[in-house]
């Protein structure tokens, strides 16, 4: 068997929290056995969460249907709760927040990782003093220059993985190049796609599109594709993206933000609108309830919960980040996503990559000093 | 009456040239008073769209089932044939297709509107290059530092002005401001909305969020908006943009393309899904006949050919873009909103402030040429 994985969970972030975030904790270690989670924030609400949630699971068994789902006796013994008398809010500055709330539930879920208390942490509060604190106190792996948000996005053909979706708003090719490697690995792993196709976000097909940061960007892909590194096919238009033509989207923090925000965005105020045809007329609503459980199942793979969160990647321990507006499946998933991130130990061979990319940019560093005494003499 | 407005039609560019467009004319001058259309094109391809469409018509009535919509007995003698040898395609590089096809149907369309032979032209060809005809042949305004596309995109309380859509995909902070201006204008004038709500696309909904362009780029929409030039609403996220939370977006071309093309690209693959999902099960087949004309009516709002194509703003003429992907129905639409654009005077008054823009301007390298003299003194 795998060993156990511990999971510090930041309980009070996101706007569902502690409520649906704790009750997901409690649905992950009943239905999955390798891991252990450690409840982070205020006693006394996460405690009444707690018991909340086993009232919830007791009467409906984790609130699946489904027979086959098996609930792992010993749960309970693997669920416990720490301390942490703060909380960092959504709109607080993220150095500050990170800075001065040290004992908040994001800082201490963070410091556990970095102290070997905790092997993951997971949190759907304040992204911006996520992404701060994962570099202040977790670290970054060195070889990595900026760690970014990887998101899994719904696709017709599966999943896509943008990366970056928001951690670096104003970014630099050698960046974009990095997140192309590590996204690769990621999705080579984690979905177990062989060479993963690795698309550029652009504004047309053409090479000479694109935008300064594109342009730049190009080349260096290019060269990591001639190499065999990665499987860059080119550039990617945002309306390919529902279509799931590539596996790895690499952009800059903002377009990503943009990318991603728009998907759920239109996703929801367009089936609201299909919602309102339906319910418009009596004739109509007949005909909803004949297409409902079709649609149903045929809509299922458009829900992204089904993917948990986004990992940060490239920092020394494994930090996740949902949805500000996560509910209990996307905190359950986030969780089995820590285990399987761990097991298919994709953190190592970001790690292997990192250090090459160490190597290469010592060796860099090394014959750009040569040079310089070289001509001095 | 109004006066006629002569509008010079690419009929060549696009992916459905010349057949939809030249359709799209016919029917415009067949529904519409004042307007005249000069197809501009290959004399053969062309005169053959126009000889099919012409039989559609007779066939149709233009294609309307509704007894309402009049037909203008006129029509044939308000549109004609310009021939132009060459065509510029989706591929070609702006710069060199602009100097090099000087006898395609998009340069001499544009030509046209130097020598105000047309009052306005219309193409549904590469964008790029029409950007760059649309400042190389026609002119920008004085006073206006880099013409955006405005495209009115559909969201669940009407429409929004993007701006810009994809023609400055590399961005400076006065550009913005000025885009949050001219497409005030329009809006308040082409939609009759008061005080139209301007928003800059961000991250997040605080202040200190975005890249470095959205942070010096508030300041100036700040300053708009207490000088009552634009009333600025603050940051708004992508999510927004279908419930309609604003009246015109600022951003930059490169966001504001990627904006564009995720919702496009979203709408059409959830409708297909939704499609698919009701065509699965017989009992769902049924019910997708009975929902079928009340989801029709609720869809229309969100289909975004009713708003035609989208102006450049700032240029010396009306210049307007469509789709690449554009059929009759836009081009029609694309005509009518050329009489519109015309008849409210909006260039005028667009002028009226780049003539503000260029005194403020000269004013200032005033001041700086004084105060470099003084320093020389």
């Amino acid at each position: 068997m795998a060993e156990e994985i511990r999971i510090a969970l930041d309980a009070m972030g996101g706007d569902n929290a502690p409520g649906e975030i704790v009750n997901g904790a409690v649905n992950a270690v009943m239905h999955n056995q390798g891991m252990r989670i450690i409840l982070v924030g205020k006693q006394d609400d996460v405690s009444k969460a707690f018991e909340d949630a086993k009232k919830t699971a007791a009467a409906g068994s984790g609130k699946s249907k489904d027979p086959s789902v098996k609930v792992f006796g010993d749960w309970e013994e693997r669920i416990s709760i720490r301390n942490a008398s703060e909380v960092i809010g959504t709109a607080e500055h993220p150095v500050e927040a990170i800075m001065h709330k040290r004992d908040s539930s994001m800082v201490t879920a963070l410091t556990m990782v970095k102290k070997g208390e905790a092997d993951a942490m997971v949190s759907a509060g304040n992204s911006g003093a996520l992404m701060v604190g994962g570099q202040g106190i977790v670290g970054r792996i060195r070889g990595v220059q900026r760690p970014p948000f990887g998101t899994l996005i719904p696709t017709k053909r599966g999943a896509l993985l943008l990366v970056d979706s928001g951690a670096n708003v104003d970014a630099r090719p050698q960046f974009l190049a990095q997140w192309a490697k590590m996204g690769s690995i990621y999705v080579e792993n984690a979905l177990g796609i062989r060479k993963p196709k690795v698309g550029i976000l652009n504004v047309g097909a053409e090479e000479e599109k694109g935008n300064q940061l594109v342009k730049d960007t190009f080349p260096l892909l290019k060269k990591m594709n001639e190499d065999g590194e990665i499987n860059f096919v080119g550039s990617t238009e945002a309306r390919e993206v529902p279509e799931g033509t590539v596996d790895v989207l690499v952009c800059d923090g903002f377009a990503g933000n943009v990318l991603l925000k728009m998907y759920e965005g239109t996703a929801k105020v367009l089936l609201s609108v299909v919602k309102e045809g339906i319910y418009s007329s009596t004739r109509s609503k007949i005909g909803g309830l004949l297409i409902k459980p079709a649609l149903k199942k045929t809509l299922k793979k458009f829900d992204s919960s089904q993917y948990g969160g986004a990992p940060i990647l490239g920092l020394s321990g494994l930090v996740v980040k949902m949805h500000g507006s996560a509910r209990a499946k996307e905190a359950e998933r986030a969780m089995q996503q820590c285990v399987e991130f761990y097991n298919l130990k994709i953190a190592d061979r970001i790690n292997e990559y990192a250090q090459a990319e160490k190597k290469k940019q010592d060796a860099e560093r090394a014959a750009a000093k040569a040079a310089k005494s070289a001509e001095g003499e």
